[in-house]
């Protein structure tokens, strides 16, 4: 029954009900942390053999004949190029390898557009610079552009991905210097951009010269099952429109070996690799060769990689199973949630009743569930709606990823009915 | 004898004896490379052992029970932390720990200076804005001060540290807004500041109140023999003076244990780690602490860190010699160079006959030995006396050492006599 046609009366009881079912979960004493999409320790377990070292030399030596251990080799090892080259679609000669953060490598791109621009002015001495933010999106996306003072515009997603008719409009302004995007198994939709949006993207007339698109592509190989998301190659495609510029495409394996010890890579076109490269040339004097060579040999080829995916899928799969079928049980047909059933990714995206999201997020903290906070999904904090809840069901172990659940979906409707009978 | 006390006749029939001696040098097809600061792969086979992983728990478990295999943790392992507070004289709170390289921690400092200011205004908003640069100095410093768009002071080192009379004249001018040191075993020099010096710069009164000193404390523990020079803790120096606020202190493992592949640090006051940490935040969700684990179990405290060097000095102070023992038998005494005896760092500054700089580094690499450009050791490559040459002993083998200085010795030789009879 839709709680929207409950009457008061029902609408009370059923709080009532509820609320003793909810102080039983606060006298458990829960303390977990649902916040942030981590893997999970049997999930670091799959990759812990590509530590093992024995000190023979070809376990520091690369294909090229480098030591690893030394100084050197500004964008990487060819080894592991190789690998990603294949992953994405792209030339080797494209892609420069980094240390252990996407993160920091599009922290980095933007802060050298806005010391040193793209092409054009520092983007610190053009006044009014902003950005387009797919929402619901990345919390760290928008915090890079919150540091740097770039002004952030919600771009809302569709099914497809970004609405893209908003996006070609806004290009129009040269104040719009680029946009951020998750194109595959998006945080926190799961939502993979469609070949029309693609393609819409890479044929982008901006008025600024000096656009920048973000993709981050960091679950370019993260499926849940057996089949994958298609997602085309965005530089090859930008290529066709002469505006293979326009691209700064990241990864990285965190969340394909070790979150904290992975490697991180670029890819972007001849000329932003030549702009990436001479600052680089003065940040360092070259990355982890060791950890990237160690990933080459765990990992072999692309083919590897896929297959040590599925390892990851065996183990994520069933979380993602525990969270839907609940939300399926407790949430369908109250007309209160809606949500999205991805095929890859780390998240589950929840919209609650208008209104509820940070309430809902409340009544879980204080029952001992801590989720992301509500409206985190949106630039600075704040979902206009106040309905998104992004879930992470990645990090705990399934029993206690099943009581949280199921306190995620009572305090959905006990904020529901709070709202709705107010 | 004097080369400035020769004959015309004398001068030209001693040139024409080495340029004979020069040919038979050509004659050998040489392919020597001296150019950089580069441990030797006998000083990395010292530190293999750090790699050795067997994939039991305490292997990727921290003392704080950390999995350091996962995200978290910004500022690093407590255990790594240790170790580097006793080195360097700090508190534990006052150290982050970073990726592999300590140049790319000051390369972000001087960004987050450029984009956010240093308590002040954004140093890109500030017109004019300029740096102190003792010389001859670090290429690299620099070569960040120049990406940014800063102007470079040089200030003369003497025997004690930099000329401080001009430094305390300088900080007069609100423009100017910091320094680069290499305090101990200084690159090139290999002086180490006087216990004066650092006291004075520790006290300067600066009209900038967003002046910072970039200490570059890269070769703390990097002693030749088994004296080590004194240098004292210049936060707590500082202190003294409520000047803590002025430092930022790096170091790193890179020529401990792998230059590519070793961990960098950084040790500020409370305001500045805070100020650093909440840019952190934004730009990374941690660095390598597997890493850090591993370099912790390796060095397990300050003794075990310096116990290892010993082991360096044991490969490095023979290279040293060579350099040391032929440039006596060789140049002195011509008056046409001087150098220094460095108790320790990476270097020997080599000052030629003023103008024969680059004729020298010419000359060795027509012959097959390429050493640090002559120029590099000053700001935007320009040498006012076209003097100093940066030796670097460390890489080759001792018999290409051998020969790599023979041949400089005679360019050298050859250069001045250039000059002498033009």
């Amino acid at each position: 029954m839709k709680f929207q046609e409950m009457t008061k009366e029902e609408a009370l009881s059923l709080k009532n009900t509820l609320m003793a079912q909810y102080d039983a979960f606060k006298a458990k004493g829960l303390k977990l942390d649902m916040s942030r999409g981590k893997p999970g320790a049997d999930q670091l377990d799959l990759s812990t053999e590509l530590l093992k070292f024995n000190c023979a030399k070809n376990e520091y030596t690369s294909r090229d004949g480098v030591d690893c251990r030394n100084y050197g080799v500004l964008d990487g090892i060819s080894e592991f190029k190789a690998i990603y080259a294949e992953i994405l679609g792209v030339d080797t000669d494209n892609i420069i390898v980094f240390g252990n953060s996407s993160l920091n490598v599009m922290f980095d791109y933007i802060s050298q557009c806005v010391t040193h621009g793209a092409g054009g002015e520092a983007w610190l001495l053009q006044k009014g610079v902003k950005f387009l933010c797919p929402v619901p999106g990345y919390d760290r996306h928008f915090a890079i552009l919150e540091h740097f003072g770039i002004e952030m515009i919600n771009i809302p997603m569709t099914a497809e991905g970004p609405d893209m008719d908003l996006v070609e409009e806004y290009v129009k302004d040269p104040k719009i210097k680029g946009m951020f995007c998750v194109p595959k198994y998006s945080n926190p939709d799961g939502i993979t951009y469609s070949e029309e949006v693609v393609e819409r993207i890479a044929s982008l007339k901006t008025a600024a010269n000096d656009f920048r698109i973000i993709w981050d592509n960091a679950y370019n190989v993260h499926d849940l099952g057996d089949e994958s998301d298609y997602l085309g190659s965005i530089l090859k495609i930008c290529e066709k429109y002469g505006n293979e510029d326009m691209v700064i495409e990241v990864a990285s394996t965190s969340k394909v070996t070790f979150p904290g010890s992975g490697v991180a890579l670029l890819a972007a076109s001849d000329k932003n690799i030549a702009a990436i490269k001479k600052r680089m040339s003065v940040q360092t004097i070259g990355h982890d060769k060791l950890n990237q060579l160690r990933h080459a040999h765990f990992l072999q080829n692309a083919q590897g990689l896929k297959a040590h995916m599925k390892k990851h899928a065996a183990v994520l799969a069933p979380k993602f199973d525990i969270v839907l079928k609940k939300l399926d049980a407790e949430l369908a047909g109250t007309g209160i949630a809606q949500w999205n059933k991805p095929k890859g990714g780390y998240f589950i995206s929840l919209n609650v009743l208008d209104g509820c999201a940070k309430r809902t997020v409340e009544l879980c903290k204080e029952a001992g569930v801590v989720l992301t906070p509500a409206g985190a999904t949106f630039p600075y904090g704040k979902d206009p709606k106040d309905s998104n809840i992004r879930i992470a069901p990645t990090f705990p172990p399934n029993d206690e990823l099943e009581t949280a659940v199921d306190l995620l979906c009572l305090s959905t409707k006990i904020a529901a009915l709070e709202k709705l009978t107010a």
